[in-house]
């Protein structure tokens, strides 16, 4: 679904609105009542808080995944505890929300008493922002570090043809003094949605972010996505993170690395098959004070520098403003979510 | 001291001859048997390794660190378990590498017990590259993150002055077709070590790397050095994981921000006096599988794609014509540093 475009007719809606109105169409396209439950809260909230290629847009990509059977919308993810500090789940081929969700208390407990625990999430399916995955532990105190692969579209550097998938980075850490730090990096040049999205508008991209299906740089995002692919951010060193985060999410969780699956039976699959993993960190076990308090001395201190704007700051803006004004979406992009929640 | 140059005599050393030789140096020249020990091994490494930045060219800031009085060459570190996967480490205002070394057999057992654990060094100073202190966890069949943070040199996406370090990232994975995937990276756009040698050897710097006293781009090292300050890598994304390793390193860890401490007191001041994060993993924990196997996976499938070396391979590559040939250094470092052995 386009993003909302200035000539458009737009309406407001509510966050429960709108959390309400993805729940049915998820509903109504064959997952699970806890399975729609997560997916219509993520998405939402994406929406919500301007993670435009994370929010609405996704619908498309999540019911075509579905209907192709490619995702299982009703899988009951299985928690293994493995240790002290070491918690498995096999997603069973469902989405990695519920996995995530499905493990968080005991992930929760076990860093608490340890200091550290770790989330290896596998045979799972990530299609939405990383950012929802980490900022609730922040909100409890928790530093909170993620990675997911996806599926083969960057090339790494130095190589020839595609192996990475966008592999995103996510952190999240406390602050005394407001909401939490927050962000969440792709480690290709750009996010594959903001391609798409690109696509859908005509728009051109920067250099630097893809080669087209020779290999040869280009501009055009349809070159991109049409055979083409991205590039990694800063050379070989978001390069090197890329690959890291294949050995972490898909290498150590037993996932799917991002060129490891075939979806070619299953025409309309658009969820990667892979895994994720998630580090959660009590912060007060290391500095003998409050984190939070240091934190928040490095904001004072960014802000000092001139960096008016910490990462996840434009979210909690746009977030404020959903909530007290409404989310607003295009009328004709409400009108097809409302026929799909009847479908 | 200046790297090797064409027209320099050079003559050859063995790995063994310059880590005794660095050792009596450091003996010399105020520190601890032990501190002496671990330093040298881990400066001769950088050496024969290819990484000529953290190789001898840093033994005069480590003499003249410690002969202002600012680094305790003979601190013991205290060692303090917190929790089934937590060690904490206070430095005492000595080197960060003997703090690793105490911590690491508790730190190894509780990763292969509790699956993850964390290793938070303060009040440590860490002069060496990153890689030496990931790479021996790897050769162990663990996976090993670290970040360190250092001085304030480094200008935050979007501000106007300095206030990070060059606060690298450090990773390490075992495979099983050979030596450890490793690399060691600097969340600047070049390593602080690098704008030194290019300044000593009156070379400019490619576009992109830093800024003069003025905040404008420049090229000339000298001009990063005198006042002006580096760029991130990757733009914001960089920016982002250098503020993490802050928060991580010395948030966390209860170390100096690499903006909290003042050497004004201490003429000839080199070293950082931050803190430094470890976080060890047990892969097999994860997959159900020898994790080794699937990380050899994605490197042939690297290979395939046309990437030809890996992060590590060419410190490897030294490493093995070093150990067979001997490391080349310039005639005239090695007289210097014979000197320093015996002042």
């Amino acid at each position: 679904m386009p993003d909302v475009h200035v000539d458009q007719p737009t309406r407001s809606v509510s966050y429960q609105q709108l959390t309400a109105l993805l729940r049915q169409i998820f509903l109504a396209h064959g997952t699970s009542p806890g399975v729609a439950g997560v997916l219509a809260e993520n998405c939402a909230s994406a929406q919500r808080d301007g993670s435009h290629s994370h929010g609405i847009f996704r619908i498309p990509g999540y019911l075509s995944s579905l209907a192709s059977g490619w995702v299982d919308g009703k899988a009951v993810p299985v928690v293994e505890d493995v240790g002290a500090a070491f918690v498995r789940v096999d997603a069973r081929n469902g989405f990695a929300q519920p996995a995530l969700a499905a493990a968080r208390p005991l992930l929760v407990d076990k860093a608490r008493s340890a200091g550290i625990a770790i989330l290896a999430i596998r045979s799972s399916h990530h299609f939405a922002a990383l950012w929802p995955d980490v900022e609730p532990f922040a909100e409890q105190g928790l530093v909170a570090l993620s990675m997911v692969n996806s599926m083969t579209c960057v090339v790494p550097h130095g190589a020839r043809r595609p192996l990475f998938g966008t592999n995103p980075i996510a952190f999240a850490a406390p602050r005394a003094g407001g909401e939490p730090i927050v962000f969440d990096l792709a480690t290709s040049a750009i996010a594959h949605g903001d391609v798409q999205i690109a696509a859908r508008e005509g728009r051109s991209l920067p250099a630097g972010m893809g080669v087209d299906d020779n290999g040869q740089p280009t501009e055009d995002p349809r070159a991109i996505l049409d055979g083409g692919a991205l590039l990694p951010f800063g050379g070989h060193k978001g390069s090197a993170l890329s690959m890291m985060v294949e050995l972490l999410a898909a290498g150590l969780t037993g996932g799917n690395f991002s060129f490891g699956f075939d979806w070619s039976k299953h025409p309309g699959a658009q969820t990667p098959w892979t895994g994720q993993l998630v580090i959660v960190i009590d912060p007060d076990k290391g500095s003998g004070q409050h984190f939070a308090l240091r934190s928040e001395e490095l904001v004072r201190q960014l802000h000092g520098a001139g960096q008016d704007r910490l990462p996840g700051e434009r979210r909690y803006a746009e977030r404020a403003r959903s909530m007290a004004h409404g989310i607003t979406v295009a009328q004709a992009d409400f009108e097809r979510l409302q026929a799909l929640a009847e479908n």
